[in-house]
């Protein structure tokens, strides 16, 4: 393809297929005002008093870009957009957005809200695409732990970890790699070694013993999981900075993984690390130091909207080409996939074309980076296609 | 107001009113050259030889932008401004900038050298605007103190507290909130938890027995003066990130409070983050996921001057746009609330300007995002008009 | 010299003398392309699997800028211009590039690599050049130390301190300062404060222990290093921030140095923060704030290709102007003082062109500016010319 202009860019990245090497599945019931509200923030709270969701760049882009997709004015009022949106099915809704966003390719994490959200499945049935999925290392033990919780005796610890190891290698036969939320249950300053057996065996005791639901937050079983994941050479993606309120955002910052992504370099494991925000930086010098170290900076191309393209150019600096990758994040709204994808290949644009008339870069080459971050890095490292 | 133009938008934010909501009182005394270059830097040290803290952004903007006001030519030298500056009163030279500032209220922190500013009765007089007090918490604690060092008896530790209680319920009753320079004396990295009355009782015993001047530079007495306004639900200024060499400023990031929001959440309290520079995106997620955080990046918009665009676009990333506060942080030189106010129009424009022109923003919806971190957010939030 | 446009100040800037204040030694082989790859990065290891380090922004830089340099179309492929290049001797391409970098000063670190790269003396010979030596301190106690690990008996902690000292008072006669690699060997958080005797001798101890070749990797006898060029009040290069795979990058933030500085301010030694990315913004804050300290973006500038200058904006924020120095910390390849000066012109060009057409500085004074960041600052601070 030969491009001659930035309008001739911005068309070719356009129609590019995108690899969502991170997103989740999407809700299938109609919201009210409220709930589409919670779903455009991270926060877990109601928006302070007197104010409302909407007033956010993601809340503007829901009114700028989504308005016009389901045939209303841009910038249409808050309650005109809930409202025409209440008058479709949410299959109709989901499959405008899905359509629009273009996305090809889907790396579907499965361990959050699965049960009110669209499965690998059903997300193919919807869409037609090729839907892989992604499985949540914490979500996965807490399940196998469920099961073991009520077992009496002293092997259930040595049972527990068994049938983990089985159900771990089980799914993975049918996954494109594993995710970890170590960011949110214990921080990322964790100990970089494997745990002893006597700390695993400690804290699987502990964790069989909790009351009500289990809840993994225990740093040896983290560990543990992710050690299992290393020697399983999986593509391992990791939750670092911006999240939501749940999250200790000091304790997320992706150096703090420095020490163990030394000790995994020659394990044939790979990271990606996910959103970044604020540490968008620090996670290009990683992926320029380490070579198994990939990242994207999804979730905070939704959430910042109007500035997206500027986080994107924060992440075309220190590190190399090869190692960026593109993600959505969206989770629940079919809107996020869409904004994810569109203001990702906007801003991609405004970042290369700014290169290229700055820094004579030729087109074709800003092409060719477009072309690695948008799918062909993500199929390499996944390899999918 | 119809809106058709970025010119007829930055028009119309020049004359917005503006709620200054962190500021102090200006020097009324005429100033030899290094006194006024003492204030325009946040170092307590000398310029280093051979240099003029006139060749800074905020000296620039001085010459720039602050001569004009004075009848000079722009960018005149330093010694032609502060001459012509001599020739007139400090009550003129006050005059002339607060009028151009269009500051139509003032939230003045009274506590840093109150003996040498203008308090708020005097800058009432002098601009005819509204200004309402802000407490210093560690001020209060230590003129308290001070009244209570020399008395006898077991009994001192309970008298100030109940004393210490009681002038703060005073002193509130005609203030619109408190303010906190933890950062400085304690770093941002104590304990979140309200302190035990055994820590209290050894802290107060401390503090009442030094010698000297009584500082107050201890984390329980600190924290329980934040735990007293939380309890009484007041605004609670914090200072953050950038400030003089007193800061560690690695323990100033904002995140450190997370714990200590989370806590807080249900209060009634609410927390405006001052500065923040460079930890404004930190700040700006704390915004976002918490409905009782709110931040401003004062005192930065000044001290990176031809930059303070590039700070404002940044803190308006994850934000949501009802959680913004625009201050000048001036204290000592009336210049700064002129340049604060300036700066902050000039660069808030600009960043609304490219959002329209590259995220279609209507220009109507950017005046009202400027209304709101103009003065409706500072106005709602102090329940001040 | 009058300057009437913003191409004019590009023409003015791009004559301008440099003083590189920090960079090491060229190689004088020939070099194959896997030889090349690995200097045009930071990282030990081999690129992934499917990229190259030519897809990057220092890679893109050669293609881009060297190309041309050397005879090639701009952005040929990497194969012609590592097969052109090898038509040409050392010598020859060493010529080209430090012609066409315009640097007339260099601060040469000679502690890295040493036996492979140009000495002072022989860049001095290749180029004309005033060439300066740097001393690094770890590597001068590790020379030191090897002379004395075999020495018997109690006195040879003594005998190696006393001679430790004499050779580095000896070596500084002909330097113009020293640089520690202290954020590599033990972190930036070590304690400020002078080891005492005790430490000293039992860390002196353990590094005459040593098997194998002597390497300095304890907090006590950096130090002390430290310690001892303060009292020689001489200029401290200090790596700062970004850097190998060998640096923990969340320990090299520069505010973990403020309590240094504190201790050191009236010392007469002067600091110079060397690279700093991504804390070049907290760096801006220490040269505002401690008048002996000083900083520079060096490395970053090559590393981030098209975005340097981003990186110089974000550098011209809080700092004064007098506080900034340039460096292009290249090692081993003479494209890397070419790529680093022809950076740094033209991003400081663009940006000081900015603040003319937006802040309204003259351009005399963005000339002035560029003048003091591009070598006066420099001049000054090491007393050269």
């Amino acid at each position: 393809m030969s491009i001659k202009s930035t309008d001739e860019l911005l068309k070719a990245i356009e129609s590019l297929p995108l690899f969502d090497h991170h997103c989740h599945g999407t809700l299938t019931e109609p919201l009210q005002r409220s709930e589409f509200e919670e779903l455009i923030s991270e926060s877990s709270s109601p928006a302070a008093i007197g104010t409302t969701r909407f007033d956010s760049q993601v809340g503007f882009q829901v009114r700028g870009e989504c308005a016009p997709v389901l045939g209303l004015a841009p910038f249409c009022s808050p309650q005109k957009y809930i409202a025409k949106r209440a008058t479709m099915t949410p299959e109709r809704v989901i499959s405008k957005f899905l359509e629009a966003a273009g996305i090809e390719t889907f790396g579907l994490e499965t361990g959050h809200h699965a049960d009110s959200i669209t499965s690998p499945a059903e997300l193919h049935q919807l869409t037609g695409k090729a839907v892989h999925e992604v499985i949540r290392l914490e979500k996965l033990a807490e399940e196998v732990a469920e099961k073991f919780r009520s077992q009496e005796g002293s092997e259930k610890v040595t049972a527990f970890l068994k049938e983990l190891d089985a159900t771990l290698h089980s799914k993975i036969e049918n996954a494109i790699g594993v995710k970890s939320i170590a960011a949110y249950r214990v921080g990322l300053d964790f100990s970089p070694t494997r745990p002893t057996e006597e700390e695993l065996s400690g804290a699987v005791t502990e964790l069989l013993a909790q009351d009500g639901k289990i809840r993994l937050a225990d740093s040896v079983i983290v560990r543990y999981l992710l050690w299992s994941a290393i020697d399983m050479a999986q593509v391992i993606q990791l939750h670092i900075g911006y999240g939501d309120d749940d999250v200790d955002l000091h304790r997320c910052n992706p150096l703090l993984l420095t020490e163990l992504f030394r000790k995994s370099i020659h394990s044939g494991a790979r990271f990606t690390l996910l959103h970044c925000y604020p540490f968008h930086r620090e996670a290009g010098y990683l992926a320029d130091v380490f070579p198994h170290v990939y990242f994207d900076v999804g979730l905070a191309i939704n959430y910042t909207g109007a500035r997206a393209y500027a986080v994107i150019a924060e992440s075309l600096e220190v590190s190399p080409f090869g190692k960026i990758l593109f993600s959505s994040d969206a989770f629940g709204l079919p809107e996020l996939y869409y904004l994810g994808a569109k203001l990702f290949r906007e801003g991609l644009t405004r970042v290369l074309s700014s290169f290229h008339e700055e820094a004579n870069w030729p087109l074709e080459e800003c092409y060719r980076v477009a072309r690695m971050i948008s799918y062909e890095n993500a199929a390499r490292l996944y390899e999918v296609d």
